[in-house]
């Protein structure tokens, strides 16, 4: 038997965004112990989308180690509401004010569900074992399909009333900017997404290298060899994501910013402009010192988040920073 | 005697903005009992400045009732630094990383002095009696010469590490926008205050009524008369207010905004537009449903926050909301 964690509890966790449907058992050490995954239904309606997510739930309890799980973690995409357990994502249509929290707990065989917001539950996840950790205030984000965030604030996860705090992705930092589907203007999501980093570079005559889809990967590849159009893409972007730091570093006092997600894979053709504007917006002496790091955990922290964030909901020792 | 405070431990307020030093003795009802005022010295350096505030205590020292006085409290136009005691007001070019409060400490005979930014005071001064009482989750704002704020969350002030949190006039809503005195761009102070709406208002050709000033208060004047060319001035500040207001539902979670300050003494002028654009802005969920509200303290918000938030810093009770 493993040393570890195999005779521990396990949170199952599940990670839902408008890309994929992620599911884990998680242990006391943050480790995903068995997986699912389903691709997100595009475009789908409320119940096609809620058939997937019971699908990768019934994989994870198809497992051997089902029978050590205390508990479910949903992190979903955003808005949530942790209030009435249910979700509205900007990027599942099909899902609106959906009782998510109550059809997982019927598809786990009645066992305690907490829901997050993405961004808090990846936060909760860097926190505890990533990039965040030992810094007592702290911006984790994700950039990807969407935009999403979380905070520590004052050394604790601050999930606010509803479980929607950190939504840096739908803050506006370009007042007459263009309309976003969440229906404000200039949102750091409408700039820095993936898809918009796509958008704004085809739109300005960038073609992908051949063979390869137009994805922000494959601006950022050629943006890597230099090619202009490529390269403004992302710094744009980056502008965006430095404004978005600043104005939170400048209400809450943060030391440190994560980012991760598939747009953070870039690496160096977001980061170093992003230090790079960060510089120019976050220009208070209290706000200057912001770091921008990497996340750590990769495409794991959402679901390593949601189990630590569900079991701090509920009390559980074993899944939190110690 | 009266029948409320005389007898009460008393605490020295100091209020220090770019146009004027104000300070009060403060009961534990939030009474000023005693009053000193002095303008800012305009331009003068930094020892200029601090003669102004020494006065204003020595001042205050004269009166009967300083035997009663246990602490001094201060809220500065930030940024200021309350682990080192210093200050560096954007308004106040005489002074960066002035020991503010050392200085004070000598003025004020040796008691011990607590610094916070003037937009965390205000907040203080609000949520312990004012317009954020009962509110868990709050943002407050003075929007005067400059713009500043503070924070309510989870109940309890949010000074941040360093006495600044909540700084949303230095958010920047407009990431092209005009360069901003702090370095970065389209800052809310920089659209929002009271001198940034006389300039717009002058520059798009706008009169002042005959016989008065250039001010934001003569372009409200101006407003409630109906010229449009005022009325665009304010809405443009009320567009950046409810972009920044937006931003801070969205990242922390609040249910109210309380607005202070000069400028919002402008009433329905600037409250119509700047709820109207809030619908725009705040668009999740979660996030809109912000009321906003004028706040109730008046000018005094933050002499009375300044000691609010001393009392709380050093542990002395009878200042805060029960």
């Amino acid at each position: 038997m493993h040393p570890h964690g195999a005779t521990g509890p396990l949170v199952a966790a599940l990670d839902i965004g408008g890309t994929k449907i992620a599911g884990a058992l998680i242990d006391t050490e943050g480790r995903p112990v068995v997986r699912s995954l389903r691709p997100t239904p595009p475009g789908g309606d409320g119940e096609t989308v809620m058939r997937a997510v019971a699908e990768a739930v019934a994989e994870l309890r198809a497992a051997p180690q089902w029978s050590a799980v205390v508990a479910v973690g949903i992190g979903s995409a955003g808005p949530v509401d942790a209030l009435h357990g249910t979700v509205s994502p900007v990027n599942v249509p099909g899902w609106r004010d959906f009782p998510l929290v109550p059809r997982v707990g019927e598809a786990a065989g009645g066992l305690p569900v907490v829901l997050t917001g993405d961004g808090v539950a990846m936060t909760a996840a860097e926190h505890w074992q990533g990039a965040a950790r030992g810094y007592d205030n702290a911006l984790c984000m994700v950039v990807s399909t969407g935009v999403g965030g979380g905070l520590v604030l004052g050394g604790a996860l601050l999930p606010g009333p509803t479980g929607n705090a950190g939504h840096i992705g739908h803050i506006s930092v370009d007042l007459d900017g263009d309309l976003c589907p969440c229906g404000s203007r200039g949102c750091v999501e409408r700039i820095a997404s993936g898809p918009n980093i796509a958008r704004r570079a085809l739109e300005s005559g960038w073609l992908p290298p051949a063979g390869t889809e137009p994805t922000a990967a494959a601006v950022a590849e050629s943006a890597r060899g230099g090619d202009p159009l490529a390269v403004a893409s992302f710094d744009r972007a980056a502008q965006a994501l430095a404004a978005g730091i600043a104005a939170t570093a400048t209400l809450v006092e943060i030391n440190v910013a994560v980012i991760g997600g598939g747009v953070a894979g870039a690496g160096p053709v977001l980061f170093d402009p992003l230090r790079d504007h960060l510089s120019r917006y976050a220009t208070l002496s209290f706000a200057a010192g912001v770091e921008v790091v990497p996340a750590k955990l990769g495409t794991d922290a959402g679901l390593v988040g949601a189990a630590a964030a569900a079991a701090q909901g509920l009390g559980l020792s074993g899944f939190v920073a110690g």
